[in-house]
């Protein structure tokens, strides 16, 4: 973090650190008054919102200031190399603002790559911790091949299905990211030290608990709302019939993602949860990369004469802090008006207005503001009687 | 066949002779003009439908009598206990009449049982000839625990995973049918003699092509036309990725059968064609018996607190002749005003006509009439200020 911090960044990384992921009063609150006050009101004990008490007792002892209350967290994320980001940041990954009032109020990084643009093509791969031989070489073998096509591999850093979809990524050469329930700086498990650090080179260690917080059991629920939300699907690669990894598909779901299932043989346990996904039409049938990536990208086309987005991606491998387009990113869901003009532009021909109109179904007074929004960001440009994404 | 038959019985005979089966213009004709009218000019040679001097051509030179010229088909009933079931018969399976012009003239059937009852529950599992030993494990355990619980097998016979469904019907006590391309008394392939010859006793062998008539290519696709429609729903257990399995489950599909798949590890080629329909959503993932059977009586629950068909049902394995109900049959597809009522009478409990109309979305004239028809066919019977079914 280095020099000062801001007042909202340290208001923030205080609602972090007192209050459990996922409060949906204290995201509605921010939003209502804003982080600086809700955070104060929290240190001076005025706040009215229920379980003040215990959230004042996670800060330290005495203290009044914010900047004060946060300094440790400010220290142990220089030590490890963590970074905040929170909403308005350029990195900020926008298709978490698909949680509503689930949303974090901010992001603990570790890992040099622009966070935003690294999760413009991720997918998650999940599922078990005491997966079979078949899961992990089906885990392994995916995640290669979708990093090897410059997809990041995020995951949740367990043992079985997670830690071989990260390893499966980072032997490819690719990148990987790992959503913690616990601290950036607080490895779980603890064996899983080495793949972790790995991570951090082209990847990204994220997590909204502050550092060195425990990975307590109710989190890991919690966490796996982001992994949905920060990527573009999720795969489930082999889960027992009632397990976390159909809340991750579930969440998923509920945002509007694309989630996958692998099959396996009936007589495998560690196949039921995906077979019970697949059987309630909660999940589409995946047997290899290329499935998954169809179902990633399928947003993307448009059925007409647009090329689609992997064709004009060229390889990001080893450029963490650039991207060509946002175009995935904001596609996701079709969540923004943006997201969905980008969607249609082409980098190589201009599109006019009436025809971004129709193809967006959005009127043209809509488009232009959107169009304005994506010159602004660098992300289109205008050409001709048109506009054009901007590649490269 | 023993004594003699009338005009229509021997007209249709003649048409299976010389007709290929799934022949929509001859089926449209017999329509319009009757079998007996349609054999009289196939023989005579004065049929304006096309092929007719091919048609010709497949019965006794110079006959010119329709009794004559089935002479033979007869007397090769007789040889192997064949007889000829046909439209209007009690014994005729009215689900064919799904199939419209692609319904069969007729089938030829050995076996004592009721066809008609013996279809009352039914299923078809079908699948790869080339099976690993994993899709003939779980053929032949489903198959048995679903002929434990009564429902007849249906499979075409053929190596690999219809064999195996055969058999562990046959092995649990249960019934089995085999639909053949062929005809019922020419065993394809040749060494199944032995487990077609199982299935006589308390199951069927069907076919619509004349006695000794050969099993052509061509012949295998139009026959998984009637496994799907006589069954139903269909199970395809393993199937290679360009299969016969996924005409019989098209079939079944699109005469609204369900149509269910059993998933299997990626990495096995001969489960790509079950993971094609679930991923292509054109079937439902099933993993047990348990699964199938509560695909196949979907359609038997009304949401309320009529019993399910399954809880009414007595054991019927080892009296072919006789079922309590026509209930499943009839309620197939939904495709009759009967099938409606009778879905919903209780054979323990009288129903009034207006919950009747209710339930079934018919106008209370409608359902007079169907029950009219349950009555005289000995389905349903008056009981206090209602309708009960008969059951046993």
């Amino acid at each position: 973090m280095g020099g000062v911090i801001d007042e909202e960044r340290a208001s923030r990384m205080l609602l972090l650190r007192a209050c459990e992921p996922g409060d949906t009063r204290v995201v509605d609150e921010v939003a209502v008054r804003g982080a600086v006050e809700v955070a104060e009101s929290i240190l001076r004990g005025s706040s009215l919102l229920r379980g003040v008490a215990t959230m004042r007792s996670r800060l330290p002892d005495g203290v009044q200031d914010v900047h004060a209350a946060v300094e440790g967290d400010i220290q142990a994320a220089e030590v490890c190399g963590a970074r905040l980001v929170i909403p308005g940041d350029a990195q900020w990954p926008t298709q978490l603002d698909d949680l509503g009032s689930r949303a974090p109020l901010g992001l603990w990084v570790r890992g040099e790559a622009n966070l935003r643009l690294l999760l413009v093509r991720s997918v998650s791969i999940v599922g078990a911790r005491s997966a079979t031989s078949y899961g992990e070489m089906l885990a392994r073998s995916v995640a290669s091949a979708l990093a090897d096509r410059g997809w990041l591999v995020v995951s949740g850093g367990a043992f079985g299905i997670d830690a071989a979809a990260h390893r499966g990524a980072l032997d490819a050469g690719g990148a990987s990211a790992c959503v913690l329930a616990g601290g950036v700086d607080n490895a779980y498990p603890r064996s899983h030290e080495p793949l972790l650090s790995r991570m951090v080179g082209s990847g990204a260690l994220i997590s909204e608990a502050a550092p060195g917080a425990a990975a307590l059991r109710q989190r890991f629920l919690l966490r796996n709302r982001l992994i949905a939300a920060l990527t573009r699907g999720t795969v489930v690669v082999e889960a027992a019939s009632r397990s976390g990894s159909r809340t991750t598909a579930g969440e998923a779901s509920s945002l509007l993602r694309p989630v996958m299932a692998f099959p396996g043989p009936v007589t495998s346990a560690m196949s039921a949860g995906c077979h019970d996904l697949l059987r309630d039409q909660e999940a589409i049938l995946v047997s290899n990369a290329d499935d998954v990536e169809a179902m990633l990208t399928r947003f993307d086309e448009d059925g007409s004469d647009v090329e689609r987005v992997g064709d004009s991606l060229p390889d990001v491998s080893g450029m963490p802090e650039s991207t060509p387009s946002l175009r995935g990113a904001m596609a996701l869901g079709d969540q923004t008006r943006e997201g969905r003009v980008l969607a249609v532009l082409s980098p190589r021909r201009a599109t006019p207005l009436q025809r971004l109109s129709a193809r967006t179904g959005m009127p043209p007074t809509e488009v232009l503001v959107a169009v304005g929004l994506l010159e602004s960001a660098g992300l289109a440009h205008r050409s001709g009687d048109g506009w054009r994404s901007t590649s490269g």
